[in-house]
């Protein structure tokens, strides 16, 4: 089954301790595609300006990553530019010139409408909305979103919520919008709210997934070094995504569980390069050995 | 096998936002012989005061933890009194009155000399080095530490690190102690000065551990509330070190896994109530009933 996406396309410069880059591809709508990708087919929905490279079109097409979607505007591609501080967990926002993205409004195109799963990248809320809205039937509804739309249009959040099958966030942002300390309260509290799944990501510390009477919990990758962490969030949800919707629109807890690990693997590889570059030469050979790794690093009961 | 256990015993007041407790037994000895009691007979040496409760004897006897090593002295038992802040993640010291431990110098009963497997609870580094230095011929040793010692006795510290097959310590002191800020090249940085083992605890994260060539990964049993922190980490070395003891004195890897588990497990009781109130009246059935649902939380690929 093929997965929706829909959020931001960008060209990100991004500075670390050790190296600094300029205008690469970023946005969580193209961490989430190529995520996906590994495991289904993707049809995309986001905007980019006339100095988008042509090439990454190219890319897309290569990866079954479908662009008709990708509206072309007049104007600039939306630019974010951040820094990562020594320890590479904290960053800060140096700028950000939306350009052709502050008018975005996601026109699903006709072929898209009767697409049964649904990742709605970190966009606005009243976006994500407006593309469910469009929507003939959606079977499965995942849901990325951030501290922002926490802070500022908390109502469209909530008032989306209840349509929304699986809600990815991550550890700040839960305890931030339950106002509850403990992770296993947050999961819960926000499960009461509408969606059905909550994925909580914890970083180095791995990710809790919280079902109606089911939960689980998984490490992160062991990594020594971190070259850029920018997408890792929206490659785990887009992986996650892309594993579900493989599975058919009707996923059991076992498929989540595995769903989560793969996100896990897609991000460990993301966050290994700058921008798109490791992803974009990653093999599946290499998630399986990466999944079956993870595998024996958990495993304390196993059955053989 | 036995486990020879060394370390403080307290009496502790204790403080969270919701209830406070005065002169609780505590230390990083009772709580670890506890713990470990539950796989393994324990051998316990520390020291105590004549205001001491003689009721606590008859409850390590009734516990068969042979009480042979606890020397009674004159004057106050140790004594210290914490508080913890609303989240129950940080705790402030409110007073240190180290009576008769000021001139404790642990000596070991003729009897317990021959003691293959030893814990050296969280106490000083010097006098940890101490108990060893009387032990015929140990063959596996498990130290526990704090960020005290890694302060104030790092050299001594890092001379114990090689008499150490597994040294336990939580997740700032393992940055603490090699400044590095993942704690993957950590855990590989302390192994490299010394114990073959490594297991670094992340509190509500969960723990890692760190082998020649193995690692493992795993999460902490998630609680809804927590009502007395104290003691978790020693918990956790006693339960660890129990059950390795009771596999004999060559765990394996896989041993080491599940040991990891029970001592999360055991933590996770010891959490539930005040001092160790809900470790006296554990059952055995109670772990193995928490040790499956772990188990069920953080599989993913089972294999039936």
């Amino acid at each position: 089954m093929s997965v929706l996406i829909v959020g931001s396309i960008a060209l990100d410069t991004v500075k670390t301790p050790v190296e600094e880059h300029a205008d690469q591809l970023g946005g969580s709508a193209s961490y989430a595609a190529l995520g996906a990708s590994f495991f289904s087919p993707v049809k995309l929905v986001g905007v980019v300006g006339d100095d988008f490279p042509e090439s990454e079109f190219e890319f897309w097409k290569s990866r079954n990553i479908d662009a008709e979607g990708v509206q072309r505007a007049q104007g600039k591609t939306f630019r974010w530019s951040g820094e990562y501080a020594w320890d590479m967990n904290t960053r800060e926002t140096k700028s950000v010139a939306l350009n052709v993205f502050e008018t975005f409004r996601p026109d699903v195109p006709a072929s898209y409408r009767k697409s049964e799963f649904v990742l709605l990248a970190n966009i606005a809320p009243a976006l994500q909305a407006h593309v469910l809205d469009q929507m003939e039937k959606p079977r499965f509804v995942v849901a990325d979103t951030m501290d922002l739309w926490i802070e500022t249009t908390r109502a469209d959040l909530d008032a989306l919520l209840p349509r929304v099958d699986l809600l990815i966030l991550n550890d700040s942002e839960a305890r931030e919008m339950t106002k509850e300390t403990s992770l296993i309260k947050a999961g819960r509290k926000i499960r009461a709210a509408g969606p059905k799944y909550v994925a909580i990501k914890k970083g180095e510390h791995g990710a809790l997934l919280f079902g109606e009477n089911e939960f689980f919990s998984c490490g992160a990758y062991p990594l020594e070094d971190i070259h850029d962490p920018t997408g890792a969030g929206d490659t785990f949800a887009g992986g996650m995504a892309g594993y579900l919707a493989a599975q058919g629109g009707d996923p059991t807890f076992a498929d989540f569980r595995r769903a989560m690990i793969y996100g896990s693997v897609l991000a460990s590889f993301n966050v290994e390069a700058f921008s798109l570059e490791r992803m974009r030469t990653l093999q599946q050979h290499e998630i399986e050995e990466r999944y079956r790794v993870f595998r024996s690093m958990s495993q304390f009961e196993v059955v053989t």
